[in-house]
């Protein structure tokens, strides 16, 4: 059996391990004669596969006492709007930092929602290749929002910034689980699981319970986090395989090191490729300012546009996979979350180099 | 390995046949070195995926030309709030059948959002042991809901209504894809995938483009039918493995005979079970009348209560699992879904013959 090195930006590659037990257990988990996937999430089995995964969250995590842990679905984009249904208002202000496309996604669901959205920064003025440093969170905010990671430009938020008064809101979606959270100023994290997390139909919600208060009594029930939070995720039947599955992988988060390992792991792995980026100035253009550089999505160009088909069919050759960029930006994306091995990092590296070799 | 009788209410049983080739592809599907859990949604591999799981759908369930498939996710739950939503709006009436717990859910989202609920029939007279026979429809109404089978109660319309000037939306979760559907006076069906067609994780919603034009502009881009129809329903990440595993299904439900097949074979596994209760009417109390009864879940109860444990301890001992009754109506419920074989039944009903040889 071959396994290619998969640099999809999402849904993605996920450790071989993880996918060699749920493949032994897809039948018969744990000796019941039944897949995890035909169980009752009512049953004793279930219940114990979903508290494993929470309690193994909090801990890797650091998760404080004051937030609870919610599995809903709809991704990131079904976020975006339950935010402003439940944590604000029409009239009221919301804070959002517009790094690139998933952030003005989530600015458009607010202002569907006539909440007003105060600028607290923006890098569309260089196709949002940066993270910015001046942030302007001088109002009176329900939230501040900000895209952890940009998954189509490449950059990422080095540090989590200081929001005054108010909390973040953050959509790690793309880098939840790569590195250890700063929690002090964050209000509620939240994450589709198709990057680092498992595969896609999950979304964790880490939310402090402070927010349940601002819910208006008119939000149907499945909108309201409260929901989720009373009734263990299971006001109805969530994706028990998924859950199942994000436990699998916080167990081998564990093997890495937990975040720590698995950040080191992540900077090791991304350098491999920048290094080589750096070291060809004229061949290949990095997309994202150094300093803004993201850990999870490579984004470059090339200097002579013509190679771009030439360098993605090599890389098939070569058993590589989803290498080709987004049309936002164009040239190619390497997505390196945490399953993507060392190995697979070289690999790219080192064809890199070969093709400028062959081709300058 | 062992392969239990799985009688839970769903997540339930799936066809073993279905669970085997997903194992055998789960780490690299079709040769491709990753598993199809690992594949951008946008790529071609899972395309191909997508779009024959539409048309297969399509085809068995003859689904006429009016119609979008759409992927969701969210369960019926979500639904209940979604139809309200995007079909009418707050002062105006819907009509609803309330035929059991489900149905409830569903009239409480319609109140919670404003919409004035029109009564087209009740059971909870009888604690919902039957379908109603006498139905209005005479008001004017955005549309008719019913739950097409009563999981709780174990009841079932054994042939849709015609509401006359509205059109049927109907909750099909638990049977779903378990006989043909007649379209006629159909709108929209929805149904979540936990019994009949996978696991957990994505809600199938098949949809009359008509309805579109009725959405509000300031409805959330997420909690709108049309973007799944524009979108092909990926404007953001679909449960990309449920989707799959619904094709999977699909394949294999056309190895029983499709929908007319299934619905004869579901016939026949049910009668095993009904005729038991009915041959032992001073031991075993069907909970539905025998007009209303469903195929997909049989309730009874004990004339004598304290058998109750007795009979699931000893069910488990056969391999049976599952049997456990909702609270709502005590006793035992037998979920007997598409892919429980007519060996689960046959088990089953021998279990029950010899239990009240023991125990009359």
């Amino acid at each position: 059996m071959k396994r290619a090195y998969n640099f999809a930006a999402g849904p993605a590659t996920l450790p071989t391990s993880v996918l060699e037990t749920a493949q032994a257990e897809l039948l018969d988990y744990h000796n019941t004669g039944m897949s995890i996937m035909e169980m009752s999430h009512r049953g004793k089995i279930f219940d114990a596969v979903y508290k494993d995964s929470i309690e193994r969250l909090k801990r890797q995590a650091g998760v404080p006492e004051r937030f609870d842990i919610l599995y809903m679905t709809g991704g990131a984009s079904t976020q975006f709007a339950l935010v402003p249904m439940n944590f604000s208002q029409a009239g009221r202000t919301a804070g959002y930092a517009d790094t690139g496309a998933w952030s003005k996604k989530a600015i458009e669901q607010a202002t569907l929602q006539k909440v007003k959205v105060h600028n607290v920064a923006s890098s569309a003025d260089r196709n949002h290749s940066y993270i910015p440093a001046r942030l302007d969170f001088n109002a009176d905010l329900d939230y501040a929002h900000l895209t952890s990671n940009n998954t189509i430009f490449g950059t990422q938020w080095q540090t989590l910034p200081d929001p005054g008064k108010t909390k973040l809101v953050i959509d790690m979606s793309s880098d939840f689980l790569s590195r250890p959270i700063d929690w002090q100023h964050v209000g509620m994290v939240y994450a589709g699981t198709q990057k680092n997390a498992g595969p896609s139909g999950l979304t964790v919600v880490v939310i402090d319970r402070e927010y349940y208060a601002r819910e208006h009594e008119d939000t149907p029930t499945m909108f309201r986090y409260s929901t989720f939070a009373e009734n263990e995720s299971m006001f109805n039947t969530p994706p028990t395989f998924q859950i199942y599955l994000f436990g699998l992988i916080l167990k081998w988060l564990e093997e890495q090191g937990g975040l720590t390992g698995i950040a080191k792991h992540n900077a090791a792995k991304a350098k491999l490729v920048y290094d080589v980026i750096d070291e060809y100035p004229d061949f290949y253009i990095g997309h994202a300012e150094r300093e803004s550089r993201s850990l999870m999505n490579i984004t470059w160009n090339f200097k002579n546009k013509d190679h771009e088909s030439a360098f993605l069919k090599g890389s098939q050759e070569r058993n590589m996979d989803g290498l080709k960029g987004h049309r936002s930006v164009g040239g190619m994306r390497a997505s390196v979350y945490n399953a993507m091995p060392l190995a697979g990092c070289e690999a790219l590296a080192q064809y890199m180099r070969d093709f400028v070799k062959a081709n300058a």
